[in-house]
């Protein structure tokens, strides 16, 4: 049994985003109670950020995080400069929203590069170029590492410990996001959290399958695989974090599927497995 | 440049695993003027030990390790101790090939755990059974970490650091396989080779493919992807590494080419990428 009492859910909008707008997602949400919401920007601009602001609030939701910023990595210094002003929009619309964090996947190798050190480097020069905004606006950046299986075209932020060692270096206005799918199989997994404290801006619940047949887009649901989320969530709270559990399902296989059953089994998953 | 000269090629019996049998490997190798060679024990069974034995020393062949030990969790205690006596055969094996080392893939969780820190716990337990053994036989044990993306169904021993730890808890006679597929991830890789110095007893090249396709048969061809095999080598050489360089390439892809082809191939991507 858990020392703390289980956090809500939030409904990360990854989970259903085959399905549903960002309008039909926070319907959903408040028909099935669900206390919070994480949209990503391509439904948020779809719905408009003001719209989507005001329609979260009257339903009453918490938005435990904004999916995502990051992506700062790229082989010329225009499209790093882009990518720092998408991200400075990022954190407008996370502001708007009132989120509890913005999310960041910080990128992988630039087309073409074996530098995996030169793209660590830019992620670490985009963050230092936009914390300022983020402080001002008052809106935590919640680095999240990624799977190593990701390091080539998604994220070299690959470990929990190397996020906080960025967060040390960044400063204040940095946090993280603690995604069971991507940390689970670090040895140094419960020392970082606790390390991470209330750094704990964001944390994330799905499931590792056994077999797992594709690199991005076959992500379990929570009890189908085979990551002790709970162990990991008592650890976090054991650590400072107080916010929702948020389900993120990348999968194929639950996209085909009716969101209102999605929904309904992420309600009973969270409960017994979260 | 390299500082110090390129290592030789030693052919992982792998790469060409659905063609050849390890005689057609070991007669590969000399008509390439490959100078090692890594048997899988499946094949080397096929051709029996002894028979193997002479053989490769007749052909002039180093060999660079033995695929494979290791596997040591399991659900209940008399699999756990199958795979302790299989383990010691495989030591007496490595022991009648002069292998350098016996390259060790720990195994993953126990069918139906979540029990990650009690699948380590085998791990630690299985080696701490068969270290004497080893040390008798004079036969490296090779830790080899192996991707985090094959936590669950192959290997709970995830990091360089985490194998060092453990060759450190369990003493003389163990070291490291580095293979750059599975570490080159890491953010601690080149500290971690640093601290290994010469307990490296294999380096295992292959590269990662952008997209990637299967978590298990589809690595590269070395210069097909985006690892800087070259640097990691120049720093395992760096810590004392002396050995031969392992080309292990599990693909699918691969594995449908002439082997003849293959090998020469090997050959020259070695001399230019590894």
């Amino acid at each position: 049994m858990s020392a703390a009492p289980q956090p809500g859910l939030s409904l990360n909008t990854a989970t259903v985003r085959e399905a549903w707008s960002l309008e039909q997602c926070i319907d959903g949400c408040a028909r099935h109670a669900i206390p919070g919401i994480s949209p990503w920007r391509d439904k948020l601009h779809e719905m408009g950020v003001a719209r989507a602001a005001i329609a979260i609030r009257d339903a009453g939701l918490q938005v435990s995080g904004l999916c995502r910023g990051g992506m700062f990595p790229a082989a010329d210094a225009a499209d790093r400069l882009a990518a720092i002003e998408d991200n400075r929009r990022a954190i407008e619309e996370a502001h708007a929203l009132g989120a509890r964090c913005l999310v960041m996947v910080c990128g992988g190798l630039p087309q073409g590069s074996r530098d995996l050190p030169g793209a660590r480097a830019m992620v670490r020069d985009g963050l230092a170029a936009i914390i300022e905004d983020a402080r001002a606006a008052g809106v935590t950046i919640a680095l999240e590492p990624l799977h190593p299986m990701t390091c080539a075209d998604r994220s070299v932020l690959s470990t929990l410990g190397q996020a906080l060692d960025l967060c040390d270096e960044i400063g204040p206005g940095m946090g993280v996001a603690v995604d069971v799918y991507h940390v689970w199989w670090d040895p140094q997994v419960e020392a970082q959290i606790a390390r991470a404290g209330q750094r704990i801006a964001a944390f994330h619940t799905c499931d590792w399958l056994v077999p797992t047949t594709d690199l991005l887009l076959d992500r379990g649901m929570p009890g189908d695989g085979v990551i002790d989320i709970r162990g990991l969530r008592e650890k976090a709270q054991a650590a400072g974090f107080d916010g929702l559990l948020e389900m993120e399902i990348l999968s194929t296989a639950w996209w085909q599927r009716d969101p209102d059953e999605v929904l309904a089994l992420c309600k009973e998953r969270h409960a017994a497995f979260c």
